[in-house]
């Protein structure tokens, strides 16, 4: 069988929720909500079900949710994009991420990713036969300098994998790195293809800009985002993907053979929601800023050294001061059968010369979860 | 950009649907059903949007979902599937065979296919470095025999993808032809990517056999479904794997990247749907022979020679004996144009030595529809 994928690993979320089902564990693992998302949009989504459309939509997506998309763009960050020739909804953002690789990369080309890198890329990269350049991010700032950037763009690089907000670092890129970055791709002739999925999710001064609004990435960037993560629907699984036209139509032809199209009717309640006023997504950053705070402070005063969230569910904890004698992995792997606690190890997000000492926690969660974790943890260090 | 996706053509279903609302055509050409599907599941999905999870499920599906799915086999088959190593959920029947292509096939590997062709099986063959054997089928009994199986099997062959009942030609393979392509798989130790999405739209005295149901194929047999055929809810995008447990652990790593999982509420309204009696499904076939022995008459009555439907939404006529001067996908193009009925020609599902003769109707509509695409066509010939 085919090699790629024949010896993968369940990816570490799925993995480390069924550790938290068999252990009766809190799920602080995988990046999701423990309440079910806004009411207004799921009544969107049972009225399209019931009175709507559920055959098979345009395989680009819905026209009112490809307008939908383009509108939110444009308003929040002066994106102009056209919905027919720019925009395409996708079966979550993992299709999208995974059409624009399978779009752009080919045998021999060069791809650089950033360690911590989210699982999905590299087996894609390789199975379209390319070779991925590895960049090696580290706590705490976790930011790129030119060094990095210096050592792995050549004449054979092809695309650059860019997360921001960085999952699971739960950095948001200023823009002065993302200049540097611009100009590398620039330099060397580089599509950047730019999972945003977590541009709404960011804290205090941190703001998420598109690497796509930075001068000169406009034609060469693939942007991609995610409804399940903007709205807190995590299972939704309706993702998007922006981009000039000619790199576009080529992440369409994938995606016509990877799913085809999406649910018409859970398309339907996503433009619904796009449409709701900044009010919205500002009180949704607020409730999640209470959120971190609330768990930030409780690992704090429980003695675990906590790097500050900028955006993202999650947060992360150095473990180094602690003088555990453990890895990341074997502390979570502890503390889910120990005490109840389900987290991620940092280190499954490495290929190469880990970073071992930085757990992730997921704060998206009420605050009676997140208490009952901090009882739970109270005795793990 | 990428070679093998880069030049694909838009797939024929898009372009004619596209076709037929720009001229305002009735749309018998992607196969979809102008009824809104059953109302019950339809409401099972609202429910579940209001009620039910909308958070990430089980990357392998909702556990009830398999069990229905398994339960399902079993209860029409007599196939005995593990639910939790046997049985995965994907994004659409399109997704379920990317990820069972892409886990099979590597770079040299031969793979057998059938023309018509399904228009996703080669672009996914070849990105995997996969090399198509084409047997070429034909009208009018589109059936397999030994000496076309005898010129494409070799020890190269690692695959066979196998559609059943055949999407256009709307045949129901008889269990001859099973077992004639279940010998030459295991002669030649050969993996069965089964295409099985239409399995319950069968007619008359055809019924569909399982090519995983003949003896010698369990375990080297992956089966796919596909719950938009099944409930005619062609939108919602919920297919189905189910394969022997080495074979369903490497697709489940493809599908991991390609979508990771599947909408949790629409998953638990196919879930209910599985429960139904028998009843509904033979109420479905009974519904759906009427409306295919409706438009099988009035195109009859035009002078249309249709080749009797065992199974599908669609029929297909052959234009041949009209002496109309022109291919199957001029007539088309011109019909859509002239008399507003959308159809697909059957050589957009040949790469080499097309039939070029032969238009695939979708009958899978209300009365009226049928009615008026009639009166259209009357001055066509
Ligand atoms: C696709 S499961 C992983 C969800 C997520 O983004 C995370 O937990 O990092
Ligand atoms: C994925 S669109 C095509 C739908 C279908 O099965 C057909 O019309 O043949």
């Amino acid at each position: 069988l085919n090699k790629v994928f024949a010896d993968l690993p369940v990816t570490i979320f799925e993995a480390m929720s069924q550790a938290a089902r068999d252990n009766n564990a809190i799920n602080l693992g995988q990046g999701f909500p423990d309440d079910p998302g806004p009411e207004d949009i799921r009544r969107a989504a049972a009225d399209a079900s019931l009175n709507g459309y559920n055959q098979y939509p345009s395989m680009m997506g819905l026209p009112e949710l490809r307008q939908a998309i383009a509108t939110h763009y444009g308003h929040w960050h002066g994106l102009k994009l056209d919905p027919m020739s720019e925009v395409m909804v996708t079966s979550g953002g993992t299709e999208a991420l995974t059409s624009a690789i399978l779009a752009v990369v080919q045998p021999g080309d060069e791809v650089v990713c950033f360690q911590p890198v989210y699982d999905s890329y590299l087996p894609i990269i390789r199975q379209a036969g390319g070779i991925p350049r590895l960049v090696r991010l580290e706590p705490p700032h976790w930011r790129l300098n030119e060094d990095m950037l210096k050592s792995v763009f050549n004449s054979k690089t092809k695309a650059v994998l860019f997360n921001n907000p960085l999952n699971p670092s739960a950095v948001v890129y200023p823009r002065e790195d993302l200049e540097l970055l611009a100009r590398y791709c620039q330099e060397f002739d580089v599509i950047a293809i730019c999972d945003e999925v977590w541009e709404h999710v960011t804290f205090d001064e941190h703001k998420h800009i598109p690497l796509i609004t930075i001068p000169g990435m406009r034609e060469r960037t693939i942007k991609v985002g995610s409804a399940g993560k903007i709205f807190s629907l995590t299972g939704w699984k309706i993702g998007f993907v922006c981009a000039a036209p000619p790199l576009l139509r080529v992440a369409a032809k994938v995606h016509q053979f990877l799913t085809f199209t999406t649910a018409p009717n859970l398309q339907a309640a996503v433009a619904y929601g796009l449409g709701k006023s900044d009010d919205y997504f500002l009180s949704m950053r607020k409730d999640l800023t209470r959120s971190r705070d609330r768990l930030t402070k409780g690992l704090e005063s429980l003695g675990f050294p906590v790097l500050k969230s900028q955006g993202t569910y999650f947060l992360t904890v150095d473990l180094s001061p602690l003088g555990l004698n453990e890895s990341d992995t074997e502390f979570c792997w502890r503390i889910v059968k120990d005490y109840k606690v389900a987290a991620i190890p940092v280190s499954a997000f490495y290929e190469q010369d880990p970073v071992t000492s930085v757990v992730r926690f997921c704060f998206a969660k009420k605050d009676q979860t997140l208490d009952t974790a901090l009882e739970r943890l109270s005795d793990a260090v």
